[in-house]
């Protein structure tokens, strides 16, 4: 089979996900990442529905692309307007890039019950509205929506609207699974008898609502399709659209088929991230293939074996798509994890001594007292240094207080922080206010640093996550805190837990500081 | 086909995902509420990895279960070890449950490469050790451990350690993909060939590395296998097990074949919430069936062809999962949820009346702040009764404080509250400590209103929880906090948003015991 086709819709059907809005800037930075990806379409948007998208593509025309061919999205012309005097088709053309993708309907059900139009009538706004635009742009797509649940509905019907696209000459007619509902068995029978009837090369469009996108875009490619649409990290309406960052992976490696360059394949990690950040939705650890946990190993079982023989417990290597085997830090870890985490840090730890025995018994009692090092492995990078002796106690807690107080009913609560710590330099006592008890803390212990380590101006405090432990024990129960932290060159998270907020939070500061200043002395130490 | 077995996984395998941590409690309460839902097994943990998985054993036989049956998962013997001698085995049969889950090796790789042991050898290790276990406990179930792989490898191999399970008459022999690497044909394809060799029922165990893990269930279910495994939310190490949350609704709505009560399908929604929130992870919006987003209609386009013809856009009834359509929420809408909420509470509105409209933009405003009512109903049902104005203001806040002090580096940190209400019988100021800041507020509250109100003895706050809204902000973001509180009678939730976390949590306790006082007030006046 010749190379497959991706066709990427994530600034378009993908902005679609509740929660997503992407500005005309972040759509123009995905579409460089995508064409640097190698995908070989980029859907820009619906010039007739949106007004960004009609900036969008203005400004697109001005950055240079290496492979991606940019489209724009509509729908077949109004009922009562002809080809030519179609607002929506003119704003298509009006966009002015190499391809059009056009959608129309494929089930009876819409045509008569939401386009409230004859069947026949439907098959004209389709034919015409494709041969008009074939005669103005390179490329036109044909977007069959809800083909399968329009087939199921009515075999001969939706084969019609095909027809209709085919001899309007669409370049491609593309089967959407618009409700997600069709199984993958019924979308490769459907597409054998397409195949019977159409000639023009079949694309292919599922979403997610049955958790069977991907499996289902699998099947259509074994039947003979070659155009494939998806989006990153499978943003889209409900339940999403094909996520690109399995099925691209799926086709590389597990068909073995040819699309984008193995080279490319290893930026997959890094443009999935890309996307969510600019989407502001945290990036799902368990994605696969390029989630944070996606080649995470947790049991001491696991663990050992993987260090043997890395296939025993993963699928694929990680490396082919820009991820990275990742050892956890639990109560169920074993020594061999963290010799082989000391090992991440540049610090040479063996089995069976002492100190690592001491290490894991400390793990695991940290653990069983409400600690969770998975997500702070700063804190456990620094309980590893200092067993290695390689700590010093660069200030130490003298006291804090911290005060929250409201006076009057109607006025806001303030806080207040004071803290009293020891410093080579003799004892620093200090104040500060901040938004909350937390912040107030954070703040002075800022402030009594400062002088001495002014590096730690360049921590900045980017997460802070609060678990209540054990819950039915009501306001009395305990807490942990999660800190992340970044500097210039990378972040940090760091943990803290205590039943008092106000203390677990203190401890993750303490953390995440002495973290800062741990690697900065070893870096200078290096030099 | 006869009805379909469902296997849960959730305690054992479903807790190997990056930061669970059920606790004993947890866990027992994931199993009724399992046993409710109508699975056939729940494999309640691996008692010889882990001491909490032994507690659970001795617990959960105390419960009285309807239907499903709890099963310990453990692995074949030690080579060292006779089955009779071999301590895992014996913690197996320790656990006293009615049915044990036993894994062995499959492929070739494993078990030369990490058991290091020969390939005979390996054979009479799962022969000896389920023959043991078949004449003890009423059903053992064999998990072939990297079945697929191991197929792929050393076919008649794979197929040995099948038989050597089947002549030790293991109840159902499971094949596991357990680096969810495998593709949904070469499933089919393998259990058509394992068919042909063994008679023993089959099971499938997926995982979802490749994205694939509901398909290949579905794909097996085809080729014969009646025995399911998953994890509810698929939870699972690295991208997780097959997910029941769509394995369970694809089987009984796309399938249509036997398994769960259409009845308990409609607890589906309720109870992924319930474990994800165990587990204090963020529910999925996108999950199929169960998620937030999975029947909402966001374009203009599909909301208003929904309101026509609701399959229009929608794979199924999500009535039939327990989840509901999410529509945009116009005003007229939204002040008929208004009206139905509040009916609820004995209370008669009336649409287009200015309180309920102003009610709406009062929620419509607080949501946008940051509040959610959904976890929350007590404090919305206050706002509904104080626009009614059945609300008296039993006490008004004039001023607290809270002090969070550490005087010496090797001190605990001690919290204290001091407070001030103005009380229809004057000014009350008062003062507690507590073992946080929360807990000392919500014990010098106490103390200043039980005098005048002493029901507020019979409340018990019972769950905690505190959400960080934009964690983005670091220590700066809002925080959201959730009360749950209960008398003898019922039980309410509450909730407070700000930067400060004492203030959010004041404003949760206060809405939590005008809630009850309120309560209390109109019963009163009934009587």
């Amino acid at each position: 089979m010749s190379k497959i086709i991706i066709y990427d819709t994530t600034l378009r059907d993908g902005a679609q996900t509740e929660g997503i809005s992407f500005s005309v800037d972040d759509k123009l930075r995905i579409t460089q990442r995508l064409d640097q990806l190698g995908v070989d379409y980029v859907e820009g948007g619906w010039p007739g529905a949106n007004p960004k998208d009609i900036e969008f593509f203005k400004r697109i025309k001005k950055i240079k692309l290496t492979h991606a061919r940019i489209t724009a999205f509509g729908s077949t012309r109004h009922r009562a307007q002809t080809a030519e005097s179609d607002p929506n088709l003119q704003l298509l053309l009006a966009a002015d890039v190499p391809g059009i993708t056009l959608f129309g309907k494929s089930w009876d059900l819409h045509v008569s019950k939401v386009l409230e139009i004859s069947l026949e009538e439907n098959l004209e706004l389709i034919y015409d509205s494709l041969n008009y635009l074939v005669s103005k742009v390179d490329e036109v797509i044909y977007d069959a929506e809800h083909f399968f649940d329009g087939y199921k509905a009515n075999p001969e019907y939706a084969i019609k609207t095909l027809k209709a696209a085919e001899s309007a000459k669409a370049k491609y007619l593309v089967l959407c699974d618009t409700n997600g509902g069709t199984l993958p068995d019924e979308i490769g029978q459907i597409i054998d008898h397409v195949k019977r009837e159409i000639s023009t090369p079949l694309g292919i469009h599922t979403h997610n609502d049955a958790g069977l996108a991907v499996a289902s875009s699998l099947v259509a490619i074994k039947h003979g399709v070659q155009h494939i649409h998806g989006t990153i990290n499978g943003y889209g309406e409900r339940c999403g659209n094909a996520n690109l960052c399995v099925v691209i992976p799926n086709i590389k490696l597990k068909l073995k088929l040819d699309c984008i360059s193995d080279e490319q394949l290893t930026q997959l990690t890094e443009i999935s991230w890309f996307v969510s950040d600019l989407a502001n939705l945290r990036h799902l650890p368990r994605q696969p293939y390029v989630g944070e946990s996606a080649f995470a190993h947790k049991g001491g079982v696991h663990v050992s074996a993987v260090q043997k023989v890395a296939r025993s417990y993963e699928h694929t290597q990680p490396e082919l798509v820009g991820n990275k085997r990742k050892v956890l830090i639990s109560d169920q870890s074993g020594q061999g994890a963290i010799v082989y985490k000391a090992k991440e840090y540049g610090l040479d730890l063996t089995k069976n001594t002492p100190e690592v025995r001491k290490l894991l018994s400390e793990v695991k009692q940290r653990e069983l007292d409400g600690f969770q090092f998975e997500g702070a492995e700063g804190s456990f990078e620094l309980m590893v240094k200092k067993a290695k002796g390689l700590h010093k106690k660069l200030f130490e807690l003298i006291g804090f207080r911290v005060i929250v107080e409201r006076r009057e009913h109607d006025q806001e609560a303030l806080a207040e922080a004071t803290i009293k710590i020891r410093t080579p330099w003799g004892v620093e006592q200090t104040a500060a206010d901040g938004d909350g008890p937390v912040d107030a803390l954070n703040c002075a212990l800022r402030k009594a640093l400062e002088k001495f380590y002014p590096s730690i101006k360049e921590v900045k405090l980017i997460d802070y996550k609060v678990r209540i432990i054990n819950e039915h024990e009501g306001t009395g129960a305990k807490t942990r805190v999660l800190l992340e932290s970044e500097d210039e060159e990378n972040s940090w998270s760091t943990v803290g837990v205590s039943t008092n907020i106000i203390e677990a939070s203190w401890q993750a500061l303490v953390d995440s500081i002495e973290y800062k200043l741990l690697k900065q002395e070893m870096q200078q130490e290096l030099k």
